[in-house]
């Protein structure tokens, strides 16, 4: 029996048991090709079947149509921070972004070196947290803008949009989902742009996922170095260069391993029965645990809480460590607890980290 | 036992099979950590250790002082060839390029967008093949150019330098090693930049090194977008954002097999003798294999020959896929053989190539 601890780090994150035990018992010789899928090809049928099923599976999930392209880019989504502006601002367009966290600070900042930005909504408070996703009467959108930029889960505040904010009008969403991509489904047709890193609820680091709308591609300025183009890797499929075999390969098994849990209707109903459970723990504990995010923003991914003390933080996190529930620290820019749980946390894990809360909340309250 | 062809791709190529063991034994649980490496945060103890031994093996092998940084980035070797110019040449400053294939030709291009580009030696014949690397005498270097960037392997061509041509002084080399780095050592200090994309000659596809001189990198412009700037990287030790983490530990893994083996020296007289075999299945076959490229620039990595006619060619690609040996057709631009015998490539593979190359000229000559 393998060894696994809770592991509820933010990203990379824990991916599912029966994906990685798949991954490791093919790794020496995938489908009887007689090497690893990491030795093929990325032209090779074997690795073709993988990348273009692994396209399908986004497609399927998302409710995608024929006008959106699904691409697996390198580099990260703070690459796509300075892309996606480079391709639809160069020259100063407009584009409007939500400030709601670190996240959308960084995607603000490589923005303003390509266009006119305007921050249409801002949760910062005086203390310099952010506990609240803007609502659409909280947002002042600029009719001219070609966008309005949105982070739909804060990793680190431990926020989420559940209802996404309307873009104005000739104007459509950019979001960067790469904490809560593919948690349930939506509606994407508001949306231009989707992009994910994947090493919280995809897979493991090293690729991004970036779903643009065919119309949005075409305003993408020409000119532009080859690899930053979205037209160069929309045109080829993303195999204009190597591209991230490992990562998309393993994406590909995790969007497999959700399709055979029920698809995307069964991973929310399960993400939402999760968090519940650690929101439970937190509302329960007769106050010994407090929630520093607004109700209507709360994440299903990642949970923050605060003990009483820094001290008690400290003794939480490093008891709970010891019964083998690691990376409750918070980020340190924001100190507490956290639990990141995301698709691939196993409903056990959550379990026993609430029943965990439950006995440290008596033992010390 | 597990089944394995002998596999002559050009990249993604053939791993060490003990690497791919040990990353397979290893791989739902992470030395005892209870994750997987891919699991595992890239700020915690076990994924830093496995960061810091990659780079120091890099600095260990090649012989890097303390005036080089090694970074480890995404987006393959293609996003270097923009993002070289861009630190370095951005306001219409001057550099060399040697055009020595495919490769070359595209970092050309991307290039031209950012300096003023000037081609210093180009192979390319009549045909529009490229079957010699320039030597030193071929060059026409301008004394204020930056750089002279060259392509120490052709990949496509079958051709590599075994002399490095001297920059214009005042100048320094960058070097796309992305086919031929840590197959022999070889004086760092000429090179202000060395790149490589891992797939080839260092482990799987989504990481790329960059090794860079200290002055190199002050040269840099600043106000870039933050991920294609040098300085990010280096400032933060590739942990700027979250960095590819299972294409650098497998790197990290190759790099120990090598030094295993007894290090670079060893490395370099493994990978003559097996290139020699190759080459003397082509020299003693009575002219029914011929070697289109220059004597003193036949590449050790990437050997190419062609057969009497297109038809034996392909005939002898299939027969030799039936007996395990797989990947051998030449790049479709090219045309003909090619036999990618990279560091990892074992000696009995190319043995039995050799043997194969024998028989076959034998039964069809």
């Amino acid at each position: 029996m393998t060894h696994r601890v809770y592991n509820f780090n933010p990203g990379p994150a824990t991916l599912p048991l029966p994906v990685l035990e798949e991954i490791r018992d093919e790794f020496t010789d995938f489908q009887g090709s007689g090497m690893s899928i990491i030795e093929s090809s990325h032209r090779s049928p074997e690795y073709s079947a993988v990348h273009e099923e692994t396209i399908s599976l986004f497609r399927e999930m998302l409710g995608l149509g024929d006008d959106y392209y699904v691409m697996f880019l390198g580099g990260g989504a703070s690459t796509q921070f300075f892309t996606i502006p480079m391709n639809l601002l160069t020259g100063g367009k407009k584009a409007d972004y939500i400030r709601t966290g670190t996240w959308a600070k960084k995607a603000i900042k490589e923005a303003e070196l390509f266009g006119d930005i305007h921050v249409a909504g801002n949760s910062e408070n005086e203390e310099g947290k952010f506990n609240y996703c803007p609502n659409q009467s909280q947002l002042d959108l600029r009719d001219d803008a070609v966008y309005l930029h949105l982070t739909s889960n804060n990793t680190i505040a431990g926020t989420q949009y559940h209802t996404f904010p309307v873009a104005a009008s000739g104007s459509f969403l950019v979001a960067d989902m790469s904490s809560d991509m593919l948690w349930r489904k939506f509606d994407p047709a508001p949306f231009g742009i989707i992009y994910a890193g994947a090493q919280k609820n995809l897979g493991p680091s090293g690729v991004t996922v970036v779903i643009m709308r065919k119309d949005v591609l075409e305003m993408c300025v020409d000119g532009l170095p080859t690899m930053v183009s979205y037209k160069t890797h929309a045109a080829k499929d993303s195999l204009f260069n190597t591209p991230p075999v490992f990562p998309i390969y393993t994406v590909g098994k995790v969007l497999k391993w959700i399709k055979g849990l029920g698809g995307l209707e069964v991973m929310e109903k399960i993400n939402r029965e999760k968090a519940g459970l650690v929101y439970g723990a937190i509302e329960s504990s007769g106050g010994f645990y407090s929630s520093p995010i607004q109700l209507d923003s709360r994440s299903v991914m990642n949970v923050v809480w605060r003990c009483p003390t820094p001290e008690l933080e400290q003794k939480f996190i490093a008891e709970a460590k010891a019964e083998g529930l690691s990376g409750l620290k918070g980020h340190r820019s924001v100190g507490g607890c956290r639990a990141s749980i995301y698709n691939a946390h196993p409903m056990e894990g959550v379990k026993a980290l609430a029943d965990f809360m439950g006995a440290f909340a008596s033992r010390n309250g």
